[in-house]
């Protein structure tokens, strides 16, 4: 059976993977008046002096609030909030299988940056952090921006810094098993939406010696027409050599594709153009760039993918259960570059990596700890 | 040990009272693949291909918003969103407990009508139903007539209409066992807020004689200087016989008191000036406008207090639960006010009542089943 038809049984039978569930006891009248009235008025009292027992007080401390707009839902595009649905749930399951975090799915009736902005605003109180998801580029950004300066609860674009997070991950960890150094690897992106943007922002704070992001205009160099803002931004600190052209000229003497855009665009010829044993990343879902026996076969050195049935899985999954497990544990509340690193180092870590098993599994329990290690190491700095 | 401290004791415990819980497995690559992606991509198009579709194979359809501002928490007042959390919470184990609904406070960071309205429209896709919370008046009551217009589920404000059905279905029972009849009584009403004047609407629908209601500037009449337009317009609608002056003066000859605002202003020289045996409901929390003793003492034939550890508690745990599931079953979107009379009908039939023990407990699985019952018949009419 196809992973699509179990899928869609699963979801009719089960109706949906979450619920509540209560943590106290409610089978007599004494345990309603401890869970709520009278005794409850205590609490609200204690927390009304003192706003941050609502964390201690309360769920608040381990809830986590999934926001999106559906407008960029998996490799699926702007389906709209009932259908973004589904794939926040499976967040939300993940979240609480691999960190004990009770993340919300809030999927919203508007793409407007001020009214997600202002929604986000609306239900910090309830919250200890906001997971944004598969909100489409480049509002994401904007919305990040502003949410990050506003609210006292750390905020994290799943689809910008979860995919650059282990994308450097599997970097560090093919350079390991190949001997190389991140320094000195020349490094092509193809598509500059949220995710593509965020790893080329990561890769030049790790000191990647080159990076160059290809979107459907070919290469971004600084000063190229028809980008808007954040396009620019990246073109005026990436590819400095101001490489032009399409993908394939682009990725001539290149060292590493990373693939997050649209699938079966590389093709062999276009692998053995690049430098010796190149490692490619195709993590468009669900079809990859191009496939890995492919890659393989025209001299890739490491090949990786999103998919979960192919080897060396490239999730982001990896990332946010650790990475909010340990925002929630030490209260940071802004993620800094460094942190980033200093995560995919972790998660890259987490494993003796091989040309064929490159990344450590979401069911290894080894990743969430050694994620919040580091994180809880850095805050105390 | 109090119920105050038995609470504090609990929440710090739990840190809490409620957490996701996943309803699939998620303990290998297989079970990763269709309750995530690649799978989950199927069940995200089914959705957008038709939306209704998000109510059974998401858990939208047994999803409840609970959504306060946190500015009348019980009888304590504005304290603010983080202080209402436990309330909510508190509301969500119960909605779980007796009628497997899972409701999810949402306590937003705003007083303003526009805000709370623009949140809710914001989070629709995500629920099957909104139950407003611990809003003040005469807010709530602008914010749900514009939900009630805009959304396509129901909207349910607890405050108002949970208290109004549980006390219509208190004093149907009182008159089961006092063998009166609900035309002939003369009542009056202690404040008048969001469960005030929604208790004078509905027992005015119900067919009571005489509803009169009172608040601090003394009972309401038409034409009364001072009144906000909600007070204005329930002064038109009762006290035909134009009753003035405070609550002392109000109760001479009356049959029935309802108490919904501050405790002990109740003395044993009023009931006594009441006709013969009246039904005192002196709900106020967590200090009852009189206490049931005195009552009794002063002639009282029967008396109910909001208070679980007092006997003939008139709860509103006895409405919400089995009213959001009668909702969600029948796709009933508007609550018309025959229904609001059939569910506290409902709840009156679920048990034979005596003086003592007038109202069934929200323990009584029947309550929920009866008032589902009676919607899913109404709903087909």
């Amino acid at each position: 059976m196809s992973y699509s038809k179990q899928s869609l049984e699963l979801h009719r039978h089960a109706r949906g993977k979450i619920e509540i569930r209560s943590k106290v006891s409610l089978k007599d009248k004494e345990d309603m008046s401890a869970a709520y009235t009278p005794g409850v008025a205590a609490v609200c009292t204690e927390i009304a002096g003192d706003k941050r027992n609502s964390f201690i007080m309360t769920n608040r401390g381990s809830q986590v609030a999934i926001v999106t707009d559906g407008t960029a839902i998996l490799g699926l595009g702007d389906l709209g909030p009932e259908a973004a649905m589904p794939v926040m749930e499976g967040k939300s399951i993940i979240f609480k299988e691999f960190a004990d975090i009770d993340a919300i799915p809030l999927c919203i009736n508007s793409t407007d940056v001020d009214d997600i902005v202002k929604f986000c605003k609306l239900i910090e109180p309830s919250f200890a952090g906001i997971n944004l998801e598969d909100i489409s580029s480049p509002r994401c950004f904007e919305i990040f921006e502003q949410l990050e300066k506003a609210l006292s609860i750390p905020v994290f674009h799943d689809d910008q810094d979860g995919t650059a997070i282990v994308t450097l991950a599997a970097i560090i960890n093919a350079c390991r098993v190949s001997e190389r150094d991140l320094g000195d690897l020349h490094v092509v992106v193809n598509g500059a939406g949220a995710a593509g943007i965020a790893i080329a922002r990561l890769l030049i704070h790790a000191r990647v010696k080159e990076v160059v992001l290809v979107d459907t205009q070919g290469a971004l160099y600084d000063g190229r027409p028809g980008m808007n803002p954040i396009k620019q931004e990246i073109a005026e600190r990436s590819n400095r050599m101001k490489h032009k052209g399409d993908l394939q000229s682009v990725l001539i003497g290149a060292d590493v594709f990373v693939g997050v855009s649209v699938g079966n665009i590389v093709t062999e010829a276009m692998v053995a153009g690049m430098n010796p044993s190149p490692f490619i990343f195709a993590m468009a879902n669900p079809m990859p760039e191009i496939m890995p026996e492919a890659a393989l076969r025209a001299g890739a050195g490491i090949v990786g993918t999103g998919r979960s049935d192919m080897a060396n899985q490239v999730n982001n999954a990896l990332v946010f259960p650790g990475l909010f497990k340990g925002l929630l544990q030490t209260g940071i509340r802004k993620i800094t570059p460094d942190m980033k690193v200093a995560v995919a180092d972790a998660i890259a870590r987490s494993i003796v990596p091989t040309a064929d098993n490159l990344m450590p599994t979401t069911f290894d329990k080894q990743v969430v700890d050694n994620i919040v290690k580091v994180l809880a190491g850095m805050s105390s700095n």
